[in-house]
Order: C-alpha cells, then structure tokens, then sequence
C-alpha cells in the first residue's frame, strides 16, 4: 500500500539528457524520485564519476512510474 | 537550504479543479505537495467537509514552487 | 546515491506490533518509511484485510536501514 | 490534512549539536526533516557559512513536531 519514493541528492545522467535549450535539459529516469528544487546540485555521467557541471532542477514530473527531470546547468566542469 | 514538501493523503480540491477530459481533472496548488499515486484517496471540496468521492492521482508535477496534479475521479459520493 | 523511502497512508501490523502501554504500540519495518504523524490512520493486520482499528502515529525513528512506528490505537473496530 | 516535511542536504548545527560519543552528535531540529541516512554530507555551522566537516546522519526520529539527527562526524574541515 506503501509509494516508493526515492530522495536524490545530486543528478546522474548516464548520458540519457535531452537537450531542450541552450542550458536546459530534461531526463527521464525510472520510479518515483525526488530531487530538491531550485537548488546547486553536482550533476554526474555516473554513480561514481567526476562530477560534470552544476544544475538547478526546474521542473519534476511524475506519471507511470517514472520521473521527468528539467535541469539547468549553471557551470561546467572542466577536467583539463 | 532546505526544500519544505507537503505529504498528503486525500485531495481537497476546494472547486478549483479543471476538467480535461470526461473523468479527468487537474488542479494546482501552491507549493510542492506529494499524493501517493495510482492509489484510491478521498477527495472533498473542503478540508472538513464531506468525501465528495474516490480519485486516483496519474501525474505530479513540481515547479516554480506549485504542484500539478492531475487525477482520474473513479467514484462520485452522494449524498442523498 | 539516492535513498529509498515509502510513503504509507497506513498501519499494516502483521501482527508484529509490541503493546508498549495501554493503548500504545509499537511495530518495527524494513526500509525507510514515513507515515504521517499525529493524523487519524486505518490500522489493519495485513494489507488486503480488514480495518481493525483507528491510530495516530506518534513517533518515528529511522536507523540501520529500519523504521521503528509508535502509535496510539485511539479506537478498534470490531467486526461482530 | 498534510503534513509538511523538510528534505535537507546539508546539516546546520547553529552550534547547538551535543556530543554523545566521540564523534557521535546529536541535533534537535523544529519541524519533521529529512536527512539522508548513511550518506557523506556537509556540515556547516550557519546557513551560509562555510563547510565545517563532513558527517553521516545514522539516525533520525520524529516525534511532537521535532526531529532528532543523530550523526557521526567523520572528517573536520580546518580552514587555517
């Protein structure tokens, strides 16, 4: 009877982003997630990666069964 | 630094929802709000009024500090 | 890296609930759960069974991967 | 009927955590928040302040509008 619900701390990628705009992408994940909103966030190509860039999330919908992600990346980082 | 989310366990509509399709209504509400979905919950027009009938949430969305929910009411509750 | 956590909108005993006081109980779970506080909630034995009464949550404690839940049984509900 | 929940990332002491072991504290916090268990997370004396160490939050509990975080601090982030 219980609604899992999964709390994030930091976005993971795994490369599934979308480009909407020039800094704006959305992601598509599985389940019911939530992400803290309007909020610097590490953003990540994976789990145990390097860090990316910095996002605010601006957006999360939920419906059958997943979660839809909008994010804008406010820096990235740059490993050079 | 932290993100306030209201749980809630029925949906109180207080005749602000909009119908969209036949059995399918959306509301908003201010702030960030989680309903189980795909769950049977009451649903009342008031928050000490009387159940008004049964819906089940389909979609949650989060943003600018509102939520979206739109719901598929299953059963009208009369009261005659 | 996200954390896994249940919404309930109710007490699903099975049975394992500790009688602490008089009418206080107290049920531990697997998982990370949260049941709302202080709110009238449909107690039952197992999750397709009969209501078997009416509690309020009092107290919540999370660790090592287990929520404790003490309740308040405020009425029973028999079914004679 | 909702209940409103806070999700935190960080940890905000105010300076007002207790020692319990050696590097066990205890927070008393308004309102029901929620932590990540089990998770490295920055501490911080104020809000805005900067990072004070590290720490893991090993237990949480809810109870009369109030949360307990217990963590284990597991780094100290000196700034000389």
């Amino acid at each position: 009877m219980g609604m899992p619900v999964e709390f994030n701390t930091m976005i993971v990628t795994k490369g599934k982003e979308e480009r909407i705009e020039e800094n704006i992408f959305r992601l598509e994940k599985e389940g019911y997630r939530i992400y803290p909103l309007d909020i610097p966030m590490d953003v990540r190509k994976t789990k145990f990666g390097e860090k990316s860039g910095t996002a605010e999330v601006q957006k999360l919908e939920w419906s059958n069964g997943r979660t839809g992600i909008t994010y804008k990346l406010t820096s990235l980082h740059s490993t050079n």
